[in-house]
């Protein structure tokens, strides 16, 4: 019940994102269409193949597809200033990146992997959405840019895979490891927290 | 029977529009090759990879890969002009969106996949070898450009659901629905129907 | 046990033309590791969702994840100069391309799949790695490029299913067929051999 609600701000969060971000790239109403689905439901999608449920549960019910198409209809029709986009997207993809890694790996362990496996699902199906979104649009993908990305989704994905190893309530534990995925994230952003380059020589 | 030459024809058009893209982009003849096989493999292995189907049927016997190679190759020694490459790699895109988003659809109701995500794998069986050929090229997805393309494909793939449920011949349904999708698409192209883009400010 | 040797040297490899690669993109550490480990792991992940092995053997023990975050951290700390790091990363590439085609070739045959389907896999799974790395730093991929690529993957793996049929001992063959790849490879890239352009008009 907390997972399906958690998925469900998730898809709609990675809709929103990958909209916004199609509407900064000036495509028209059915790209951002594609793009918001794309964003959308890709997690999801990755997470199904590497765990071998086919067909992936979010092509068989039409109100993932739905929720996702209505957020992209909403967005292309009340898109905040242009010039406003680029924050717009970075949080919206923010909120998704975190309930996917959590909800991703807690589906994951329903579905009885090892913990470990489990995780590293949870943080592929978090990062999944985004880089799909980024590819199509020919963005350099958020996961390679300077703040930290799939760190804060390997903790949140840990910190699920952790509740289940201790016996703790997994909707709870979700719900509070994806807030904390997305407050670290957006933190990172604010402060801008950068991790280090590599020196021109060696 | 009637799917079988479908899929080859789908095969076809869609390693020629893979080759002509990469001829336009300068690629040797290994690069056009690979293109063009990926183009025409790759919605298949796609559709296959969501259903189930492992490994994906056109990995298992040769003449897929066969004709797909030999096509390209063709391309390669017999090209258009330069200059009207692009139109080329559009029409042939158009015949291979087509012919697999109906067949896909016609494949996944064979592996018993309910209606309704039926046509979603139709769907993207018929824009994965596109989106992959215009990622390797590093091209804008024309799934994104301002034509319809995606409803196209959906359009075609929603044909092939409702004779499925309405219990008419799959082949000359796919074949009618295939010949829609194309001629919607090349009308699209042709009369430039575009689609609205977002207003600047909200 | 060759096998497991040698899949461990392709990781090491691809994880490190994957960091080398991103240093030269000016990536932060984060994005170093990320590339590094997607070509590591990437190519492996594609072999078992195209073979139906769910979850992927890559996440499930977390050896290979070490050793591909290992290679990456040690290559952001002590690369070589930058002006050097296009030619570490294409030969990096050539051994993950000769290892990882050659091995996964063997692994699909070890799972029951028919000869000419398991060299088509392997190819894939040589070639897999880079395309990911190279998309995701938006450079044009190394199989569309001048040198001959591809074919020395298919090479290599056509080898593999040659001595299966002929039933000699796996592993030997594997190191030999790998070497072969990664020789032929460098060599085409020392030697600059091209393969032919298409002509401007027909």
């Amino acid at each position: 019940m907390v997972l399906n609600v958690l998925e469900l701000v998730g898809l709609v969060a990675f809709a929103a994102s990958g909209a916004l971000a199609g509407v900064r790239a000036r495509l028209d109403i059915f790209g951002v269409v594609v793009v918001g689905l794309a964003t959308a439901l890709g997690g999801g999608i990755i997470r199904d193949v590497l765990l071998g449920v086919q067909p992936p549960t979010t092509l068989q019910t039409w109100y993932y597809l739905s929720a996702g198409a209505a957020t992209a209809l909403i967005v292309f029709a009340f898109h905040p200033h242009v010039a406003r986009l680029h924050k717009a997207v970075l949080v919206a993809d923010a909120v998704g990146l975190g309930v996917f890694a959590t909800a991703g790996t807690a589906v994951a362990l329903q579905l009885d992997a090892p913990v470990y496996t489990a995780c590293l699902i949870g943080m592929t199906t978090g990062i999944g959405g985004g880089v799909i979104r980024d590819l199509l649009l020919r963005s350099i993908p958020l996961v390679l840019r300077k703040e930290i990305y799939a760190l804060a989704a390997l903790l949140g994905a840990s910190m699920v895979g952790l509740g289940h190893v201790l016996g703790l309530p997994e909707g709870p534990v979700t719900a509070v490891a994806a807030t904390t995925v997305v407050a670290v994230r957006l933190l990172a952003l604010w402060r801008r927290w950068n991790a280090p380059v590599a020196r021109d020589s060696a």
